[in-house]
């Protein structure tokens, strides 16, 4: 999906909301574990009750991964009911030498078709490049909304900038901003409006409203440009907010919420 | 497996060889593809082969996870048949959210048993925190052997250090050297000394040696310690060592010979 498909979604749905799909058998409603897929089935329940006010999914792939072989299809037959017109990201922090990374994308690329993938910055450029193709995203951290993220990326270098900074501008100079995104947390409070200068023209897909603490307003008021550039996640807070039989219902109800609030803030700073 | 097994191995051998286990469908003798599990079929003699030689395997995550479903499985009975006092590395490279690095801890260490996982560092403590257990070591990138290396990991702090010094000092504070490694590059040249400086008493999981360029005789000499300290990965320069019916012997042949470098340099050194 390119950026103008993606513009498109967020203005016509008024949402730039992206569903964190970090489905647990551990927490998703018992009778769902009667079936022979119930990470489906749960997966599929929320994109019901959630794809009218998402413009994006993002499986965390490591929820996949811990179920073995089983997990790869559970997430395969999610990505092949997750709406065409919905972006979808695959939150799998890859990163590697150049053929290993280059492995990396043909997975996530070609044979789950996600739209994008996040990646760890810290190998650098041969690291990244492998996932720059045709119609396909990176999603490269940059400021992560974890206590973590004051170990090396807030790190002053030499040149005065943050190793946040460093990687931005560095991968900046790699990417073409309509192939490039960034991961800002959204805990990182005037941080966001420091990223938004060093990434102007970016999308940032933004963690940590909700269970973590950042707030979706700051997060607009700093980090809001012309187009929107802002996908905001929410996982927990939506796909868990029932354990019961009623949890579509209820996520259905948290995602029409957060929807609402991202209208107004679209009106407000003037995007639609 | 702690480190004092592990050292035994490395005696016992007189070698600190890691064979990296990157299987690729499009590499392996194509008279193999004609089984229900080429993966497997290859990494099983490319086993046989090389056991006497090898005190560690890795296979590389990236290649297994590319075959989908399937994969997993070839990896799961690859681990299953590596002898139980040959040390496992997860080469992943993971690295997420403290509820998310839970996952790949479960995933790496508890489904598929491995002795090992590498971490990259990025997003800080809370993200290496759940790799920390009983009997399980993190390999943490520090200076890796690609171009890309620096990019980040050579900038200089404020504080004078390196960003990869400030990975291994922060690292050694938060983790055992008994449970920690790093990942270091053998193209790095002079620098390995420095590494060794800042991570006395750390293992170092040392790729680059074969086709990347490094010598095996400066990592030695620059990286060697009392109880030797290093495991050198080599991947393509021994399982695809040939590519016809002869590629199990040829990888023999190419490990013996490492052998019996890593053999000099031990006694060289005064390890065994």
């Amino acid at each position: 999906m390119n950026r103008s498909e993606l513009v498109d979604q967020i203005k016509t749905k008024r949402s730039f909301l992206c569903v964190g799909l970090d489905t647990d058998l551990e927490k998703i409603p018992k009778h769902l574990l009667e079936y022979d897929d119930p990470i489906f089935e749960f997966n599929k329940r929320i994109i019901d009750a959630t794809k009218d006010y998402a413009v994006a999914y993002k499986p965390n792939i490591a929820f996949y991964e811990s179920q073995g072989p089983k997990g790869w299809e559970s997430l395969r037959k999610t990505l092949d009911y997750i709406p065409e017109n919905i972006f979808t990201i695959a939150d799998a922090k890859r990163g590697d030498i150049g053929n290993t990374s280059a492995m990396y994308a043909k997975t996530f690329f070609d044979h789950y078709n996600f739209d994008s993938i996040t990646i760890a910055p810290y190998m650098g450029h041969d690291s990244v490049e492998p996932f720059k193709k045709e119609g396909k995203w990176t999603i490269v951290l940059a400021l992560t909304s974890n206590p973590g993220a004051n170990d090396f990326q807030l790190l002053k270098t030499e040149s005065g900038n943050r190793v946040f900074e460093e990687v931005i501008e560095k991968n900046r100079q790699w990417s073409d901003p309509d192939q490039l995104m960034f991961v800002v947390g959204a805990t990182r409070g005037e941080l966001i409006g420091e990223v938004r200068k060093a990434a102007p023209d970016n999308f940032f897909l933004v963690p940590g409203v909700g269970k973590q603490g950042g707030s979706l307003e700051d997060v607009a008021k700093l980090g809001m440009i012309e187009d929107c550039g802002l996908l905001v996640n929410s996982s927990r807070g939506i796909i868990y907010a029932s354990n019961q039989k009623d949890f579509a219902e209820k996520a259905s109800e948290k995602a029409a919420a957060i929807q609402a609030e991202m209208s107004t803030l679209l009106e407000r700073f003037n995007v639609c």
